[in-house]
C-alpha cells in the first residue's frame, strides 16, 4: 500500500466531493488499488488555509460548517488563503488544483501548477485554464522534476476521454474528433426542440443549476473552444491557442432553424471539432451543426456530453457520459491520482513479479 | 525500440489484416510506440505452417496467392498445420491466436493458448472461446510463466471496452453493464423496423457479409451470451459459465411487436447485461428489450455495437464503435500487443527517467 499526501487547492464543490470520497472509500481503495489518500493541506479563498503534516480528518473537513476564514480554528490553520506558501511548503506528494477557470490568462491556476511542479509535486487538475493555455510549459516542468501533470477532468469531467484516446486507442490512427462538450448548451438546444425560446431555455438551465448566472461562456461556445484546444493539442499533437479556433455559439439559432431541421430529419448540435489536414496542420472550430439523425452524436440529449473519435483502423469510436457534476469531476481527480499510482516506476515490476 | 517476434495461429481475414498492417506500419509504430513486429511463424488449417526464425516478409505473406498447403513452398514451411509444434517451438515472444470460436469446449483455441503460455510466450487473441470458457486457468498459467494473456478483441473487436473499463474507469465503482454486442442481430432489428420480415432481414445481412450461412449464434443470442460471460467475469469479478446466463434471441419478435414498440416510443434491442446484486452475486442475461428512445443504447443503429457501463461515481458511460470487421479485429490484436509493450517492467522507468 502506498499513501499519498495531497494538498487541496480550492475547497468548492469538486474538492469537497473528493474529500467526501476519501472519507468513505480509503479502505476500499487500499484493498482494490493499493493506495490511500491523506489530506495534508487545504486552501480556499473564503475559508483560509491549513497545513497539517499528519493529515486532516477528511470527514471533519467535509462535515464542519466553516465560517469565512474558518480554517483559522484548525491546528496549523490561518484565515488567509496563502496558496503559494501551502503549495510550496506543505509535505504533499500531489497538489489537487480545482480553483475556477480564468479563460483569459489561466491565472492563478497556472501559478499554482507551476509552484507545485517546481517543488517536485505531482499536479492533478480539473481546471481548463492551465491545460489550454500553458500545457507545454507545465509538461516540461513536470518532466524536469520527475513528476506528473494530469488533467483528465478538464474536458468531460470524469468521463475518461483523454486517457481513453491516449491509452486504449494507441496505434489506431486518431486523426480527428467531434464532440458535444458543453452540457448546458446541449440542454438548451433540447428545450428549444421542445418549443421553448432561447431565453426561456437558458432560464430553465439556470434554475436546474446547469448554467451560470452569466451563461455567455456556455452559450457562445467559449467553454467548448477551450476544450477543443486541449483535445487538439493533447490528442492530435496541435499547438493551438484559443485564438486559432473559430467559435460560434448557439445564440444565433432561432426557433425556425430548429423546426426546419426537425422537419428535414436533422438536429442542431453545438459541435467542437478538430482534424488533421493533408499538410499535417490542424483545422479546429466550434459551431452549431445540423446532424442527420443517424449521426453518432445526434441522439445525445440533455446535459450529457459525448465525443466521437475518428480513427484510421476503427472508424468512429464514440464515448458518451457526464460532462459536469461535483462527484463526476472529483472522480476525474481520483482517476488522475490512480494513473499516477499505476505509472510509478515500481508498478509494472510488481505486477510482473 | 523493441522488436517482438510473433507467431500467427490461423491465417484467415483477421491475421491477414494484421500482417497487412505490419507490412504498412512497422516504421510508424517504431517511431510512435517504440516497437516493431516480426512474423516468425504462421499456421493455417488450409495453407499449412512455416517457421522462419529470421522473419517472414509480411508483404510477401499477404500478397502471395497460396494454394491449399501452399506454405510448403516457403523456406521452413510444411503443407501441414502443425499448430502444437509451431506454438511450442517457434522463437516467438507473442502468439497471436485467431482461429475460429468453438463455443462448446473452446478447442482447439484453448490448447493453443495453453501451449503458448506454458512455453513462456505472451498470448493475444480475438477468440471468445478461451476467454469465456477457460480464463481462470489461462490467466493463472500466464502469471506462473511471467507472461500476459490479452483478449481485447473477444468482445467488441477493436473497440477497447475491456481495457477502457479496467484501466480508465478504475475506482469509479463499476457495478453493471448493458450492451448491444452483436451487430448482425442489431442490423436485422433495424431492417425489421424498416418493414422487412425476420427471414428477409437475415437474408440481407447474409448478402452484406454480416451474418454467417448459419445465423443461429447471432440471432438466438449465443454469441452475445459468450460476450456477457467474458465481461461479467473480467469486469465484475464473476465466475459465470454460459449455462449461468439465461438467453433469448430475437427470433421470437414479430413485425407486430416491432410496430407496437415504435408507436409507443420504444425500440427493441437485443441486450446482453449483467449487474452485481445486493448479495454480491451477479445476475446476467441476454434478451430482447424495449428501450425508451432516450436510452443511451436506443439510437445505436446498423451493425454497430455499444456498451453502457453503470458506475457509482459517473452514472452511465457508453462506448459505441465497431464490433466486427477484419481490420477492426486485427487492431484489437495490435492494441493487446501495445498493452504488453507498455506494461513491460522497464516501460515506466524509462518514462520516469
Amino acid at each position: 500500500m502506498i499513501q499519498y499526501n495531497i494538498a487541496l487547492i480550492g475547497f468548492g464543490g469538486v474538492n469537497r466531493a473528493l474529500a467526501q470520497m476519501i472519507a468513505e472509500n480509503n479502505d476500499r481503495w487500499n484493498a482494490e488499488l493499493g493506495l490511500r489518500l491523506n489530506i495534508v493541506a487545504v486552501t480556499d479563498l473564503h475559508l483560509g488555509s491549513v497545513i497539517s503534516p499528519n493529515g486532516i480528518d477528511a470527514r471533519l473537513l467535509v462535515e464542519t460548517k466553516f465560517a469565512r476564514g474558518g480554517f483559522a480554528q484548525l491546528s496549523g490553520g490561518s484565515a488567509e488563503a496563502d496558496n503559494e506558501k501551502v503549495i510550496k511548503q506543505a509535505p504533499a506528494d500531489i497538489v489537487v488544483e480545482a480553483t475556477f477557470t480564468n479563460p483569459v490568462d489561466g491565472e492563478p491556476a497556472i501559478s499554482h501548477c507551476r509552484w507545485a511542479l517546481e517543488t517536485g509535486k505531482h499536479v492533478v487538475t480539473t481546471n481548463k485554464g492551465p491545460v489550454a493555455l500553458a500545457a507545454p510549459e507545465l509538461k516540461s516542468l513536470a518532466a524536469r522534476h520527475g513528476v506528473k501533470f494530469e488533467y483528465e477532468g478538464a474536458v468531460m469531467s470524469g468521463t475518461p476521454v483523454i486517457r481513453m484516446a491516449q491509452r486504449t486507442l494507441a496505434g489506431a490512427g486518431l486523426h480527428g474528433f467531434e464532440g458535444i462538450l458543453n452540457g448546458t448548451s446541449n440542454f438548451v438546444l433540447g428545450r428549444m426542440e421542445g418549443g421553448l425560446g432561447l431565453e426561456e431555455s437558458i432560464k430553465e438551465a439556470q434554475d436546474l443549476g446547469y448554467a451560470e448566472a452569466d451563461p455567455t461562456a456556455d452559450v457562445e461556445g467559449h467553454d467548448v473552444r477551450l476544450k477543443v484546444v486541449i483535445l487538439a493539442n493533447e490528442l492530435l499533437g496541435g499547438k493551438l491557442t484559443p485564438q486559432d479556433v473559430a467559435c460560434n455559439g448557439i445564440s444565433g439559432l432561432t426557433a425556425a432553424d430548429i423546426d426546419a431541421a426537425a422537419r428535414e430529419g436533422y438536429r442542431w448540435k453545438l459541435i467542437g471539432s478538430a482534424s488533421v489536414s493533408g499538410d499535417g496542420g490542424i483545422a479546429a472550430r466550434v459551431a452549431p451543426q445540423r446532424l442527420p439523425l443517424d449521426h453518432p452524436l445526434a441522439a445525445v440529449g440533455g446535459a450529457v456530453n459525448a465525443i466521437s473519435f475518428k480513427t484510421d483502423l476503427l472508424g468512429a469510436v464514440t464515448v458518451t457520459g457526464p460532462g459536469a457534476g461535483r462527484v463526476e469531476t472529483a472522480y476525474a481527480l481520483l482517476s488522475d491520482i490512480i494513473a499516477i499510482h499505476q505509472s510509478r516506476p515500481s508498478a509494472n515490476k510488481k505486477e510482473a513479479a
